[in-house]
């Protein structure tokens, strides 16, 4: 049986980074579906939902901390519906990819996941980062096209033709990346 | 110059596994040691302090959680004394090694630490399985005699053979694990 | 000191995979400049040179037979003005990302590189991956790009633009690659 | 089913090192039925084999080179019984463990394979680290008792006793290191 994950990515954002203003814009236009998504994803058997969130350079943060300076950041309305849910799987990365010094592939691989679903921020920069270590590592992409939102859009255009055209991702609306 | 870490492994353990009571008579001897060593490390700018430490397979746990569980495990008395600093780097690892699937050698490299230094638990297991992945990567690596915790003496005494032997590991007492 | 290490992407090439004839057009034009890119990079002292090649899924390849095939496969013309020099460091990978699977990040650490300089093919796959880990890893990225070549122009340009705005890649001539 | 793959480490080396002569009288014992595993490895058809071998840091080596240069070493006896089948997998390494730096986690992941036969020398070395990095990727280990050479019997033991008791290790001899 394919057995799919769904990878939250960087969704605890304070947005006080370059190109806040610019993100938080797209961010606006996803966090309803992909809080669907979450919910979907959360109540399927089969199906693993499992945040990576970037520590913002700061290795003592621990979950709650993340996820506070995000609630209390400029934009608490894009980070409040979509929250990790507590018993769901949580990683701290430190660079762009997903799969960069954490656990990912190996709690992809013990769980016996085929397919990754990738949905969160930044379509052209963590989200294809991630993307493409996935298809390295010989998991199925797939892009909750709807679910990932952009600093620049011809950017994002672009990084997600790469991954259709290059790395064979599907490139799916939220309703359609749990189906098998 | 020569940048140290001193890097405490497991030591936020519930004791509920195999060979816990075995390990906690060797923990006993250790812990005051590992406390000096740990505010010693805490108090130098030239040192960093990470705390590593299993998530027992549970990849939602947090760090509030994993101390908890420690704190509410069998031997309490074993843990208190050693707590991470609130602003201290902590990465949950997965498997033995503090290096696979965390971001250790990252946050090594770029604080351009050269010299690591080990402490915690198991010397035969994780210690060394942590030490074999520091040398490979050319870190000098220091094991802190004293505050290291065996659970079969005999294996320890091997593997802290193996370590000084063929990585050329520098087995010392905390006194002077920070000398330079 | 920074010190720069030229790493050549795939240009061992048989050219009997799909899109092979779209490939060389473009590999037509990067030919020379990449020969004498690889010329100055190999006479450099400060430089290090090195040859990444797919084995193409055999892993019983030999570099020779590598280069034997990619000698006697389509388009030799394209091949055999750019042979790894016989004292030069050559790697085979086994997928896209120059460091997956391969010893090139230490490779890099040991000999001190700060700044990698891509070349070869193809820019919006192999070159573009190796450009995205070689960020994460902290390397400053450049691109030769009268030295990179592509299957698709406008996947190409859009590669080459998310590296440059994304990972701070520069984009440089040939002649000015070794510049630091 | 499982598939087994069996890793012969390091069997290419021309004794220059140090500690050379203590570890040819180890590879004297072990060269026959280390020619018996590998030829019986490569005839069945479920059993990968793979050579892994150190490029004794020269990267510009190819295999032919380090195959040329262990035959004209000190102790080409040892060597010549135990020659890589010419279509065989063969990955140099660059460090102790043959999964640092190389493809062989990825090979034995697209080919499937449970269980990982180590075989080749050092056993208190290269076999053990690369023991640890294959559990620690959850592979079952086996270690073909009688083709694993040793330059020190005590570190050997103590790594044998390391390798059983914390890795689950299987200690067997050749002949029943391929039954399932």
């Amino acid at each position: 049986m394919t057995r799919t994950a769904v990878v939250v990515v960087d969704m605890l954002n304070p947005y006080d980074h370059d190109d806040a203003d610019l993100l938080q814009r797209s961010v606006r236009e996803v966090v309803r579906p992909l809080a669907g998504l979450v919910r979907q994803a959360w109540e399927r058997e089969d199906v693993e939902l499992i945040f990576v969130n970037d520590n913002h350079g700061d290795f003592s943060a621990t979950r709650e901390q993340l996820q506070h300076r995000a609630l209390n950041g400029r934009f608490p309305q894009l980070v409040a519906p979509v929250p990790p849910p507590l018993d769901c799987a949580f990683m701290a990365k430190v660079r762009h990819s997903a799969f960069y010094g954490t656990p990912l592939e190996y709690l992809l691989r013990s769980h016996g996941v085929d397919v990754v679903v990738l949905a969160g921020q930044v379509t052209e920069q963590c989200v294809l980062y991630s993307a493409l270590d996935a298809y390295v590592r010989e998991f199925s992409v797939r892009v909750a096209r709807d679910c990932v939102a952009h600093i620049h859009a011809d950017l994002a255009e672009a990084a997600l033709r790469l991954m259709e055209r290059n790395i064979r991702a599907e490139l799916l609306h939220a309703a359609h990346c749990l189906n098998h």
